[in-house]
């Protein structure tokens, strides 16, 4: 292991505390013996000696004993993407150029799939392998994975490692790279309903979260303010239940492409569907779904949670969760159940005919447990596993064994994932990073530094933490300002889910992060900047 | 005045305080009866009667009687802009279609200039006359204006008073509009330093500016992190003190293109070049300009602000002050003076000495005013005026009657604007409206409610205040996000400065400031959005 040559980006390091420019410590900028490498690999042995890299010779192929070949067109799109990534997208007219002597350059990456079942037409999911081995040396570099998803992530690695000299001439150092995750589950939560978030958003946040090897889009896709979701079964709600039917909705094409590229990166696409709260726009196209208020005796013309009381209701969970449950292939729905007013069910006679009716007094929380149980039920019947919002274990829903409790509260967090793995629950924390809640300076250490592990509890509890979301609530985001606030601040959390759990180094972390944000912005992300300085190119949008 | 029907731009009302989703109080959408006007004219008087437009049929075109004529080119390009604003930028084969009967259509704004010196040809300045009156009826619609500042502040008003219905027709409704700034001064603080920022970002916020009807760019161009200025007498000043002496500086070509782009738009540019201190960058290109400081009785190979006790450094100043005064039109400077740090001074032997000479004893702030002095000096010499950060009159240091001091400052600041009133110096105010400080929720409110004319003082002193500014500095910003991050914060200060004092309705304004945020949008500048809702053409980029 040694000091990587790296003349690639640099940033100022001097810094301004004065008083008009008030900003938290800062960390040194040092130089990294990791070069620009984000997320850190598990082991890394990075060699001094360096070798070139030809833009006109240099190709990625399937090594010969690989079980995936040419018709791993997931492998092969990879390919061309980090090309792209590590040469750029210039012409350049060199093909006739002098090839380097031997002993100098890497001509080729094999990338070699060892399982007989490489996945290439697969979907990843919780379990799927994501570890690879990475060595290189001349002329060949070989990148080794038991299926395509470990390859995905070495990928993105072996691009980490390639730098530009001051020429522009491309190098890449003889390293050894063993590489896995730390967690299975590494999510970002978009909201496409307080603001309905274009395709093109969407796709470009997928990109990045490649870049960050992160692997679940958690689809926040519909809430009280609009239904963006177009349902085949029944049109009405987004027609209705949209901003506009037409320009702010997901057609099911548009979905398929999600989950596609998705897909092509590794990367889940888990749908929330948030029922019993959270549900407004829900009510305008389908009729008799949300509980009438009333005022008194009379209702008051305005709605709330999902109508618990109606069988109705629960035909329509019925289709709608079998449409879902085809439209979205992973094997996990999430149900939300968050944040349930029990206001407009109180004020309604028919509720509390029912709640006495079924001897739950006066305790709302029951008629909530028995609506999220029947809904378990009815997705169950679908064959999806389901993730829920914390509150639905609080309130002692009986929870299939394969629930995955999301734990979102940051009063009382090592108390919550206590209980919720002591109960036997697998868990992903997001209270600590909900990115939405923005401030003045580099709140990235902030996420950069918890522990999702610190609470107290045996080793086989702490198994069962698979990982964590990064979750950017939708109230004050959409197509103008999402992708520069949401990255690299998801970088660090991104660092936390992967690396080793002794990575935390903040001044090790700044340089390599500095330098993979500016690798971001280069690749078309409008990656903010954690502070001063520059990049090489600068990010030629708005 | 009446209510306009106006059914350009929908935000859905729905509010979530639920803890998950936090928010401060969130004002109401009304219905605003003055549509989406920001910010709103010190008089206007809206009519129900609406007429249409016709993009084949309708012209901007000088009025017979104005003194401005087809010679005027910045009135041309404004009517050009708005021309395409208003209309769009899609070709739309109507020409043939028959135009709607006689009383129901707007077909012509004629712009009357009415000073025998429209200015055409001038620059803006403190004293421009930005007032204008606009008299909307069919089949003409009358723009009069002394001078051509006035009537691009009213160009953009009519803009903002056409709205599509849902069939996609245009109207404007017959309306008598009666406008002029509260405030001369309404400028914007962009740091090209501490990031920089490509000429794109630059022309693109001004554009924006011009829509908030701002009028001044206060380029704070060169700081301790960078110097991109390209001096033609002192090129080594960014050939070393840039971040790249190619890709990251601005040459006398793109400065005199930001100053025309901004001329064109009624806004001028004011530059900064804060000495004694944050000078760091500018050191690296003139050798002997900075103090060493040292470390016991040894220069320790560090550099202080700048050295105030060498007659070279004087004469570096009065060249360097004599090309940037002939470089920027603006009749003034700004010279900065803020946040000097004595360290270094004190650490020195010759400055010891010097100040014994000069009988400062121990107290460097008579240093550092013995230096601001001479700087003031040379540059009254090259006949501009100057602004300066207010630590330069705390600090006693003699000032020109016509200085304008900024004070930045947030404690004690209604103190600070009743002394430097009291003393008869002009202010403007810029320590409420620190944009670059960010935090959760809606702080455009907060911003808005400001009172520039809330301290104590006499009529007199009160019209000492000029105006104020809206600073994004740079730490934390570059062109992947500064623009989004700018607006429409900054438009709330914008009506601050711009509207009757008695315009402080925050409902009101939520609902005309969420409408021009969507205008915004569609004109290509990326503004973030106030709260959740959409915009009838969602940003396209990312």
């Amino acid at each position: 292991m040694a000091l990587i040559k790296l003349a690639v980006l640099f940033l100022a390091a001097s810094v301004c505390l004065c008083s008009k420019h008030k900003s938290e410590k800062v960390p040194k900028l040092v130089n990294s013996q990791y070069g620009s490498l984000w997320p850190l690999p598990q082991s890394a042995q990075i060699s001094v000696s360096a070798f070139q890299l030809s833009r006109s010779s240099f190709q990625i192929v399937h090594a010969p004993k690989s079980s995936a070949g040419p018709r791993c067109y997931l492998l092969g799109e990879a390919f061309r993407r980090y090309f792209e990534y590590t040469f750029g997208y210039s012409k350049r007219l060199n093909k006739d150029r002098k090839q380097s002597g031997a002993g100098t350059e890497v001509s080729e990456l094999q990338v070699l799939i060892t399982s007989s079942e490489p996945q290439c037409d697969g979907f990843p999911s919780v379990s799927s392998d994501e570890s690879y081995q990475l060595t290189v040396d001349q002329p060949t570099a070989v990148l080794t994975a038991p299926e395509v998803w470990g390859a995905l992530r070495g990928l993105e690695t072996f691009s980490q490692l390639v730098y530009k000299d001051e020429y522009g001439t491309l190098h890449i150092n003889k390293s050894e790279i063993k590489d896995f995750p730390r967690f299975n589950h590494r999510g970002i939560l978009l909201d496409s309903s307080r603001h309905f978030l274009p395709l093109k958003v969407i796709l470009a946040n997928l990109d990045a979260m490649a870049m960050n090897k992160y692997n679940v889009f958690h689809w926040h896709i519909v809430d009280d303010q609009s239904f963006p979701y177009q349902s085949s079964l029944f049109p009405e709600l987004s027609k209705e239940g949209s901003y506009h039917p037409y320009t702010h909705v997901y057609t099911p094409a548009d979905v398929k492409m999600v989950i596609e590229y998705a897909r092509m990166r590794g990367i889940r696409v888990i749908s929330e569907f948030d029922t019993p709260g959270h549900t407004q726009s829900w009510g305008l196209g389908q009729k008799g779904l949300l509980t009438p208020c009333y005022s008194g005796e009379k209702p008051s013309g305005t709605f709330g949670p999902v109508n618990p009381i109606l069988n109705s209701t629960y035909d329509f969970m019925t289709q709608f969760f079998k449409e879902v449950s085809s439209v979205f292939p992973d094997a996990y729905i999430h149900l939300g159940g968050d944040e349930v007013d029990f206001s407009c069910w109180k004020s309604n006679p028919d509720i509390q005919k029912f709640m006495e009716q079924q001897g739950f007094g006066t305790d709302y929380s029951k008629l909530e447990s028995y609506y999220i149980q029947r809904i378990l039920d009815i997705v169950t019947g679908t064959k999806k596993g389901y993730m829920i919002w914390q509150e639905v274990f609080d309130n002692g829903v009986k929870l299939k064994p394969d629930t995955v409790v999301e734990v979102w509260m940051g009063n009382a967090l090592e108390e919550e994932l206590h209980n919720v793995t002591s109960a036997g629950y697998t868990t992903i924390l997001s209270a600590p990073w909900y990115l939405d809640y923005i401030s003045y300076g580099q709140d990235w250490q902030k996420y950069y530094k918890v522990e999702p592990l610190s609470f107290k509890g045996t080793d086989a509890q702490k198994k069962l933490v698979i990982g964590g979301e990064a979750c950017l609530w939708g109230e004050f985001v959409d197509a103008t300002n999402l992708t520069p606030r949401l990255w690299p601040r998801a970088s660090a959390v991104a660092e936390r889910l992967w690396s080793h759990k002794d990575v935390r180094d903040t001044d090790d972390a700044y340089s390599r992060l500095s330098q993979h944000r500016c690798r971001m912005v280069q690749r078309g992300i409008p990656a903010e900047p954690l502070f001063v300085g520059h990049c090489d190119y600068e990010y030629r949008g708005l």
